[in-house]
């Protein structure tokens, strides 16, 4: 398993947006990938996020689903770039292209363009007991509804959000300038596993 | 005494950076400006500051200092767009032009050319008992320059720090946007009252 | 008109929840208060807001609506301890208790006990064309609440929100130690005077 | 290789400080560990940096210092309880109990006891070519020491800080309510490998 947080000048990029180091790597490990987990990344952009996800699961695979072919040609570039055989770049809008995949231990929602609550429905029907989702939310719009999204679905699902804010200090001369990025929100949802959740509650009963 | 708070793009700008209405607006509250207040603005800009601390002391002046002529016309443009008669513009840079300057109030100092601690020993020959000086800092070496200077004079100054980030949630179709603005910090240095300070002195031993 | 920016530690506080300096001076500034405004101070806590703002509208006056017995009573000591005779105190739960006030120039929401909505409404049909609402939101789910609120009704309102983070470094010792605020969302609604409005529309067409 | 991010709670705390999860994971991921790599964990406190590292290390070893001999008995007894064996605890108050440890590939500062400087010194006397030194910062002048140093040695570091500041959305009924950590300077400072070095220089001649 190779190392977490490459540099975003190591990807090539163009024109597509790409998640930041930080978030990345935050995110990826708030999905808890095994080495052999299977994983989707929704919106994948330049494949930022699949690149570094498929190295951490050289056992596993990861299914990159992105709906604009200019970022779906950095996808592939990137993979081919850090020499990855286990990204399979699907051209799709998801929903659409989410029904025929694997069942899998972690989902990546960056992109959901306006359809995240269809997105999580199918995703949910795919996720394996015990896996995650994690979705990067930058309007308050695609936050509230992965919130709400998850709330209603509290018997199956636990969350937590944190909103990260990183601040570079740019080395400019003698000073140190603070550049910020933009906020993302992380939202992490754990799906139960059906066991251990029995387990928890028997425990909660004898606390 | 009018309204704080002009919006950002009611200002000439050029290319001259501005200190952005949220950090303008508490860096002139921290001031505690009176109707009559004499107020210097050290690195005057756009003369944004200069321009709503002009409205705050319609009885009172505002001397912003600014080495660069392409700024100093802004400054001029600015104050007469707001009809503003008490803004004297000085085309030097500081600590140069201080000297010759009445005593004053409160003083802003946004930027400092590499000279903070020169402008800070110059103003603080001509700041008055109680008055206030409130540096804004997007580096860690002027804020650090500007705390030590402080802390070395705790005799006679007191101050508070605090970093303000900002993020503007950007309207777009139906989404509401994540926006960072760069951080700033915000010190804010108080000038001991010589009677006060006695008095304070007799209060903390009281206590 | 007196100055912006008590300390936070000039009010008398218990245990009610109060609006930071910070926060506050930007609400208060985001108003547009006028020396004559009638105001509105929804879920007024301490009556840090109400206290302020009285003072700015000397002429004017404050109506602070505050379900919590024990609040009331604070924003009654915090009215007498700065001797401010323009706020009255209303001990209600809004909606209730909004629609025998007079209209008034500018809201501020506060504390809204999961009423948003029908707190908006309430105020919407006191406020004078060209006034303005500003919401203080810690949560998610109350920032939704407005902003879906600003948005249906954008043929009267436009609205602009900013997230503000502050950050005290707190002098400990030879230090100065960074100490978090909890961000808040600061939500200001302009409620279009009509015929301002009209004319800005012409302008649209004219570009 | 197991992975990044153990809860907060999974770790045993005490009253000492502890470096909250995200910091945790960015602050380990920047020191890009290898599975034999040797690591220092200054001013360790409760080892939560140790622990994480430990297993990111399988076949190296992590040295964590720690002044604190109530800390010290917590580090102990979190890496028993995650069952690591590659952890030295040192009750030492660094820089001293550095001169006898191995050359090492990264190194963590976290508490510095006011000793950043002759810690950095010390710890640049171990560290290999390559190697990398990621120092956690809370205070201004912590931060400035810590750029200050690696300012001195240009010739043989390069570094990049990021201020990172975590707001945790709580759950609190129907509500997600925003509660801010303190923020973080995580400077992270790379060694420069000396073959690679110049082959840096000649590139950028060429370029």
């Amino acid at each position: 398993m190779e190392y977490l947080g490459i540099d975003d000048d190591e990807f090539i990029r163009g024109k597509v947006p790409m998640t930041k180091q930080e978030i990345r790597i935050l995110s990826l490990v708030k999905a808890r990938l095994s080495s052999d987990s299977l994983v989707y990344d929704i919106g994948a952009g330049t494949g930022a996020i699949s690149v570094e996800a498929a190295r951490l699961v050289p056992k596993g695979r990861v299914y990159a689903l992105e709906r604009n072919p200019e970022a779906v040609i950095l996808i592939r570039a990137n993979a081919a770039n850090f020499a990855l055989r286990n990204i399979t770049v699907i051209n799709e809008e998801a929903p659409t292209g989410i029904s025929i995949l694997p069942q899998c231990d972690a989902v990546f929602v960056g992109g959901s363009g306006g359809k995240l609550c269809p997105i999580l429905e199918a995703v949910d029907s795919k996720l394996k007991s015990g896996g995650r989702i994690v979705v990067n939310c930058i309007t308050v719009q695609s936050l509230m509804q992965a919130i709400e999204y998850f709330r209603a679905k509290d018997a199956e699902y636990s969350y937590e959000t944190i909103q990260v804010q990183v601040t570079h200090l740019q080395q400019i001369g003698p000073y140190d300038m603070a550049k910020a990025v933009n906020p993302v929100y992380i939202l992490t949802a754990k799906k139960w596993d059906k066991d251990q959740h029995g387990l928890a509650d028997m425990n909660e009963k004898a606390v």
